[in-house]
């Protein structure tokens, strides 16, 4: 049996005439495919081509929601009400679900965006909210979090399958949490280090935290921001090093538990 | 076996903290729901709403898809290419069947809304969009519309069943066409005259024209404009009416042909 | 020389097909008229009509600013970054000035509206950023607020005049800020007692608190909130009983200081 | 006294954190800059951002209206009612004020975007439209579009300047209209041919037409597309081209006549 790791891009992410023109290639490389719903990005002929692209690659599918906020790329918290932010996640995964029937496949998950990924860490109200609306319309679907998040406690809580997410380039703090992007080192850039660091995770179920002390991380997949400089390069990098080693890189909840 | 009729409405037509408020009344009249969808009308909450009333009173629903302009409710023509239109209407029925779905029912037709109403009756091009939405989401859905419309001659002929609609505030010419808005008694608001006209045309398959020639009609569907003054009042006479000659409301697919 | 009492009311916050439908009888009785501005409320159309009636019954105009949140009327608190939130106050004021400019008047005041004026009661960063657009776009703007507020304090530190609004139907707490709405009380609805507490206001400068307390109060301006039902009756009846005791309506900054 | 050319570009196209990345760059060649204004395009950071940086390099900025349609760029054709689009163009061109007289500077003209551009070629009411809200707004702005436009007839009858406009990038049909995209040869990419044509309309006042003969013409304002690849080279050819026979980059109302 091949060991599976899994790798997510969050895609979909223009509007209209707007793109950031690497859908096609990061579709090549992950497994699994945040798609924008149209709440922060993605109109229905986006979202589409994502979809079509995601199935020609066997890439599993997730519902990508958002505030709704184009202006500001559902990177501005909003205080929506919990029936409200229900109704607005229900919404953006049937929306997604009907474009996904039309290509073949269906929804598999649902990864929080931006402002609200960052604000269902801590909040319960709006991290509530969103299990709901899974709960409400498919409990077969899986939730992809922050590990230790309200959102992941919640979704497990609810009986919902959870999915654990490290950021590739992001450096971790001593207790396991993500270093605050304003410190000095939180971000890398460096191709050969964010591989190595990947490699040593999925291998050695530890990551050297931002002080040099080594945690124990073992997360369930693996995020390439598909807006950095050189996310393609890097992600074709990070496939070549785990399939070199033996690996297979598959959606969780495809892979038999 | 009782003789059904079915009477329609536009509902969900409210946006956030905007809503025409008849909503709740006419669900308990009509045996159609059109629900807007979110592009001309309709937030997630509203939709919700009027689907789970709908559902309380056992009311079919249906998609109202519309162009993808609030601030012009959906009435100004948009020259949307076929493909955009396409992917529009799957999200939009794709939105309303997560939603109805959450509600415990499901999407049974799909009905063009305001401009893009107007515009499927001559345009090949945008019919056809809306026409290959339906076979690529969902093919047992309905498709309710003009009778001898592009849209609905292009529906029958991709094998999806159609709904041949009359509004029942709306004169027609001796050659069965509406009349034009712009001409004298084009718009009926005699409450009396409305009902008996309608149920001529349930009895006896007969109205009369604008000209007072008799003409043969004998539509699936009548809808009751929702945002008439009176709209309620109308459509409880209309029903108390149809009710008391042994009629029952029921949507057309809801009966076995 | 008469002396002068300023009534304001929130106007032009329909979209599109959709109206609060009170905006006409209202201004034929308010002296301040906070005009939405296109973000939460208000197409430039609706903008337009309600700019042309104010002007006709020679009410001053102010920029309702709101969050760009039409789905929430911008009843939504939004994490706007400061500069985002300048830029976009900036852009709805010059909006305005551009129809106001066409209907004859100009701009004179700014309020902001829903979440936003709530946040600018405590947020120094948001009330900076509202008091930084108008120093930018036009220092001889008032700013109408909250007294006390985080916003008419920087606003004042920044040499704008200011505008302390009351609100006709909202009870006080002792210390003299408003009592939250889930408390008993917190609005009141009778007119007649809503009519003889700005009476007092006006001619004594009191007000009775929630508790029974009497508090020094004298706003420069009382808010009628026009989409309360009885709202325009009421405005009314305030005007009736301010012009038998010889008070004219007028915009404060209308008035020679 | 030195001869002048004016070249203008479309520029603030972006929207949040969508964006074509050559504004910049752009905005160092022109000398008039078609500024978007939030309907199709160009959120207040994005238009503030481009307003500031033509006041840097000393260009005229002019109001590039739109129709309210981010999803579609303003490309689709909408069928807005004359008194809408009136209000639309006013809104947007205050907006734009606003933020150009923080900047220091004010708007000079005004070029219809997209779809409205071609529709006013044809359109009376529309092209009535836009005029009227221009003269209405303020008379002293110019107009820029396609030469013998509707558009341009009525400006210059209701005694508006106008800019006739030329593309750098399109080919001529014999009768001096624009080849249509369809056929061959309709869009140059040669930049060497693209300057040398525009060098010879600056020089002689003709072009050469796509089947060989030649034209008289002589425009005053030369478009370049900033979305094109190749657009911040070819502008830097081009206007290098010109100042070396010795011409000045400048806005036509900027030159006394």
């Amino acid at each position: 049996m091949t060991a599976t790791v899994d790798v997510n891009s969050d895609l979909a992410e223009g509007f209209g005439r707007w793109t950031f023109g690497t859908d096609d290639d990061l579709l090549g490389i992950v497994s699994s495919a945040n798609i924008a719903c149209g709440f922060h990005a993605g109109d229905p002929g986006t979202i589409r081509h994502a979809v079509e692209v995601a199935v020609a690659h066997d890439v599993t599918i997730g519902a990508h929601v958002g505030y709704p906020d184009l202006q500001g790329f559902g990177r501005r918290r909003m205080d929506m009400a919990p029936q409200e932010l229900t109704d607005a996640v229900i919404y953006q995964i049937g929306a997604l679900s009907g474009i996904a029937r039309v290509a073949g496949t269906e929804v598999r998950y649902v990864k929080p965006h931006g402002a609200l990924y960052n604000t269902v860490v801590e909040s319960t109200a709006q991290a509530r909210a969103v299990v709901t609306a899974i709960v409400e319309i498919d409990p077969s679907l899986s939730v992809m979090g922050l590990p230790s998040s309200r959102l992941l406690t919640l979704a497990a809580d609810a009986g919902l399958r959870t999915i654990d997410e490290a950021f590739v380039d992001r450096a971790y703090l001593p207790d396991g949490s993500l270093a605050p992007r304003s410190m000095d080192g939180a971000v890398l850039h460096d191709v050969d280090a964010i591989v190595a660091r990947v490699v040593r995770m999925v291998t050695e179920g530890v990551v050297e935290a931002i002080d040099g002390s080594v945690l124990s991380l073992r997360p369930d997949s693996y995020c390439i921001h598909g807006d950095s400089p050189g996310a393609v390069a890097m992600g074709r990098r990070l496939k070549e090093s785990l399939v070199e080693r033996g690996y297979q890189l598959a959606h969780p909840a495809s892979v038999p538990a």
